[in-house]
């Protein structure tokens, strides 16, 4: 059994969406991160980083396994079960490639402009402009790789399943971006369309 | 043989210093960011996201590999080698949960403070701040993580390795947020002194 800490953003619905994918029984313990719950005792002794997601695994060998970054999660799950990311050492070095992009790149950047776009008390053109410019760039280069292939990486894989969620709610939040990619837009109703997907984006 | 294309920053560095400890032989070629270069259409065809550091590697099972995304070159060098990470799965996921911190959050949010706080041509203080702050409580994350160890995860790692140069260069350009962060002066010592570190360090 895996204990999931998650809440209804982005980077937790990576982890429901890959449980769902690999049929792997798991408990959905919502952490609302609106309301602090991130800071409580409890929590930050599974993640000192305050932030979802985090699970504990009571199936790992050797005892009870809490471990967070939503990235060591998806490649820790990918590894123990051995799907959704090849064995072989190219295989595996492509889903990576793709899926630090989303952790490093895509995720961080679309993050900023949110806040930049949606929250902030002020507007400051400059930041918005800032993120916008690089969040553009970076769904160009996602496009492009989409142009000649149907997922991120030879197969379907992890790099999908965290990128997915970020594009869909980009979308949704900042459809300006999207007028022209249009391989973006196929993609989402090919990974939107698997079942376990459409599970997994309901968590919590 | 690798090739390793790179450039004067932390997240090349991380990448110099790992074939430096593994003692593979490679060759360096500095991509002048400054100028434009990773624009070039030779680099593009290596990294469409534009960004150094990528590696060619010619020794690969299959032919040549290239691979960007510092992160994945990481993982596929510790893989190839057997080293500088664990190979069972708690330890192993461990170190990734290390690396992924240092990819999603401890990196981006100093390198947007870097921009805010040193290039951006107008200073936008609530930017400034927002990441200075961010910045700080990251930086205290990883201090207390050092208060019980030597390093980020049980061993010596690819985490250490990604985490270094980036302490390294903030506390040269920002050496207020280290005000109260003693593990992490320890830390740079300790991780500072290898020789291997030493050798990256330099290069291109
Ligand atoms: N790099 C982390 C990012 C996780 C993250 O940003 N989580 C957000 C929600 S999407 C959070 O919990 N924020 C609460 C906080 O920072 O206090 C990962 O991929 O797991
Ligand atoms: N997530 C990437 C980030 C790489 C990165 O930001 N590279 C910078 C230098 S440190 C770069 O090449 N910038 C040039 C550009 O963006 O045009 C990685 O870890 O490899």
């Amino acid at each position: 059994m895996i204990d999931l800490y998650t809440f209804k953003t982005p980077n937790g619905r990576k982890i429901s969406i890959a449980l769902e994918e690999l049929g792997l029984p798991y408990k959905t313990h919502a952490v609302d991160i609106t309301k602090g719950e991130q800071f409580k005792p409890e929590f930050l002794a599974i993640n000192p980083n305050n932030k979802i997601p985090a699970i504990v695994d009571h199936a790992a060998p050797g005892g009870p396994l809490s471990l967070f970054e939503s990235g060591a999660i998806l490649l820790y799950l990918a590894e123990k079960t051995g799907r959704l990311m090849p064995t072989d050492p190219r295989g595996k070095a492509e889903v990576t490639q793709w899926l630090m992009f989303q952790m490093g790149g895509l995720g961080p950047m679309l993050g900023q402009l949110n806040h930049f776009g949606h929250f902030a008390s002020t507007k400051i053109p400059y930041a918005i402009d800032r993120f916008q410019t690089e969040a553009k760039r970076l769904l160009g280069v996602v496009d492009r790789q989409l142009a000649s292939r149907d997922y991120l990486a030879t197969t379907y894989s992890i790099a999908d399943i965290a990128t997915y969620p970020w594009l869909k709610t980009a979308r949704d939040f900042f459809p300006d971006l999207f007028l022209n990619t249009h391989n973006i837009t196929q993609y989402l109703h090919r990974v939107g369309s698997r079942p376990a997907v459409q599970r997994g984006m309901q968590v919590p």
